[in-house]
């Protein structure tokens, strides 16, 4: 069907009333209520030409499959923009989680594919299924990923039983600032792609398909570098001026990947194989304090060269952390204390990182740039993994002096969906 | 001087005291204050291999001068990224405008370059003259556009004669629910850039430059859809799902520029001649609500269809507006609430819209998305061309259910910087 095809069907159906079927339709897209908005409606019926909009062809290349044996968004390589959203459930009906659940599989697979949502409407007396901002653009990379928290196994659901050992909230590490409008949830969704109206699109429509089931508690835009690396697949900068993401395993090497991100079957929780424990920590930067600070001060806090990237002592960006290296009075060349030393430690404990940096204008209090790392991770044991890290960080890292962990939040990412299954159908 | 030869000079001056020249260097950038975080810096003292950020290569081709007739970023075809700022000064001293002008200058022609800002800092008892977050970019056509608000020329500069007749505050709008916190400011800055991390370094840069000079008021981050549109070139869609700027005047066509933008030398103001007027409104959408709306309805509100672009009643985007064609019913095609009605009026008043959408997060008091539009456009004459044309929309507009404008500043953007000169030299 052309362009042009599509238009005089559109003509032809701009009189029809409301059917049954755009009702039901119009029900699993935003339960009741979606009609209100039609006063003045009168003022086009007679206009001919309205047309919905056309679906983006999907270009392959740019498009990641949302189906699979594992949730796209993990192992990705990081897309250039992210869309982070925390939601809180409003119904007390599991039936309601699984069809929000469906809803949304449909939805983000659709969006996965640079798709409209839902059928093609035209039909001027309804809201469209898609909000359209997205409309035209390719696939971007889209990824969409779902996880729930610690709450989601409350007494609500009668899933308590079920909760996995390994998600539970994360006890308080030193430097936390937490501030409750920037933690918690029910459910977690990261989108990540090339694309900030994308992304922004497509938490929008979420929230709006999880109208009376769901409802936002908090979200978080971030982006990273676009402009021309000086090397594809360069590791990018974060705001204070150092490369970030070094020292991440390689997402392709499977066993790898197994050992330090996919929950495994025998690792107690059945239903979670082959997902994921994601944590984000919203990390504001004092720029302003850091950018007073002297470049040896700054690369003695990394344990890092702010140009190269290389540990301290050493030329190259992936050179072998030594924390056993002396300078000539006999003190460690990596301080102690740096970032890269205390979060390396021995070697052995690993996690998957992919932040993402964030611009949230200015702080009223003190006019000071709200900036910093909207800090993402996963790891199949946040008790073994992440935890223990976070707490030799938070008590000793040099970086604490230029850092606020102001959000936290936690979710288990289920495993991957298969066509024809949804979101989290391993649990419910 | 190749990458390894920077690294050897940077290893030979690792010992290197704080020169007298540095000193001077230091204070012209950041003021006295900036040796305060020095502390800590003896743990690396030893440590080889320290290195200034290399400055990237700059892409002619990505590159937008920063120096020329007009300023850049006003007719320059929009790129991807905005961060706005609106800066008050803290100095009463003119002597102090015009140097921080002259920094600024600098470092803007420097970023817009895509090159480090000031000289190579290898010391590691100095604070890095560039924070190095968009070190090894290319220069994602930065522009960055500087303006002053009607208080800069208030009794403390002795410039109050100089105030162009053009600038004054904007008068009070229908459906205005401005909040203070994104109004006003003695000088605003537009960077424009194709790459948000560099546009977020350009802000922050400045911002450090003018410390003890001027402080931040306001922010506000914004973007458009990078992800490859239908066809180059095309109408970007706002967060409404419609495409926004199709009515622009031609920013190649220099006589309808000098008509509808350009302060002219004859205009009363001998100093803006070549310079524009710049006027800033931060316009939330109530997504949700809108959301909610029927097709219908969202065309009729702004007069157009959603998919084409196309006036009401015709086939493409850019088809006449015509305002008098009627329907079976005798009611006007185009209704004349409709955005595009009011704003269109009789086709004689233009000026020139370059709005960026954002999304800022959550509304902690409704759980709503902090979303929609930053307003920017620019005019040779505000109180004939944006003042009466926001008039109409403001009492009229069937769009108005759906946004609020909450934040509001007016600029005189100066002409453009010959080379030698600096921002502002016509007036200072």
């Amino acid at each position: 069907m052309t362009t042009d095809d599509k238009k005089h069907a559109g003509d032809s159906i701009l009189e029809k009333p409301v059917s049954r079927r755009d009702l039901l339709r119009l029900a699993g897209v935003g339960g009741a209520g979606l009609l209100l908005g039609a006063s003045g409606v009168g003022a086009i019926f007679g206009a001919k030409g309205s047309t919905a909009l056309g679906a983006a062809k999907p270009s392959s290349e740019d498009q990641i499959d949302f189906y699979g044996k594992h949730q796209a968004g993990i192992t990705t390589p990081p897309q250039d923009f992210l869309m982070f959203a925390s939601f809180d459930l409003t119904t007390n009906s599991i039936d309601d989680v699984r069809k929000l659940f469906k809803s949304w599989t449909e939805a983000s697979a659709a969006m996965a594919k640079g798709v409209m949502i839902g059928e093609v409407n035209d039909n001027p007396n309804l809201p469209p299924t898609d909000t359209g901002e997205a409309a035209g653009l390719n696939p971007s990379k889209t990824t969409i990923t779902f996880g729930v928290g610690p709450s989601f196994f409350d007494a609500r659901f009668g899933l308590a039983s079920k909760r996995p050992a390994v998600l539970a909230d994360l006890p308080a590490f030193g430097g936390d600032e937490l501030r409750e409008e920037w933690c918690g949830g029910d459910i977690g969704v990261q989108v990540s792609a090339n694309d900030m109206q994308i992304a922004f699109h497509a938490i929008r429509n979420l929230a709006r398909i999880a109208r009376g089931k769901a409802v936002l508690r908090w979200t978080q835009e971030g982006f990273q570098r676009t402009g021309g690396a000086d090397s594809a697949g360069a590791t990018p900068r974060n705001l204070m001026g150092f490369k970030d993401g070094t020292g991440n395993p390689d997402t392709k090497d499977e066993a790898v990947m197994n050992e330090v991100v996919w929950a495994q079957s025998g690792d107690g929780t059945p239903w979670m194989a082959g997902g994921s424990y994601m944590i984000v920590r919203r990390i504001r930067i004092r720029v302003e304090v850091w950018d007073r600070s002297t470049l040896g001060d700054q690369e003695a806090t990394f344990g890092r060269h702010r140009d190269s990237g290389a540990p301290i002592g050493s030329k190259k960006e992936f050179d072998p952390v030594d924390l056993s290296r002396k300078d000539g009075k006999g003190k460690p060349l990596i301080p102690v204390n740096s970032h890269v030393a205390l979060a390396r430690g021995n070697g052995s404990v690993k996690i998957l990182r992919r932040s993402y940096s964030y611009s949230s204008g200015m702080d009223n209090r003190t006019g000071q740039f709200d900036a910093g790392l909207l800090f993402i991770c996963y790891n199949r044991d946040t008790r073994k993994q992440f935890i223990p890290m976070q707490q030799k960080l938070g008590q000793m890292d040099a970086l604490n002096e230029y850092i606020v962990h102001n959000g936290s939040a936690v979710f288990a990412c289920f495993p991957g969906v298969r066509e024809g299954g949804y979101i989290g159908d391993t649990l419910l």
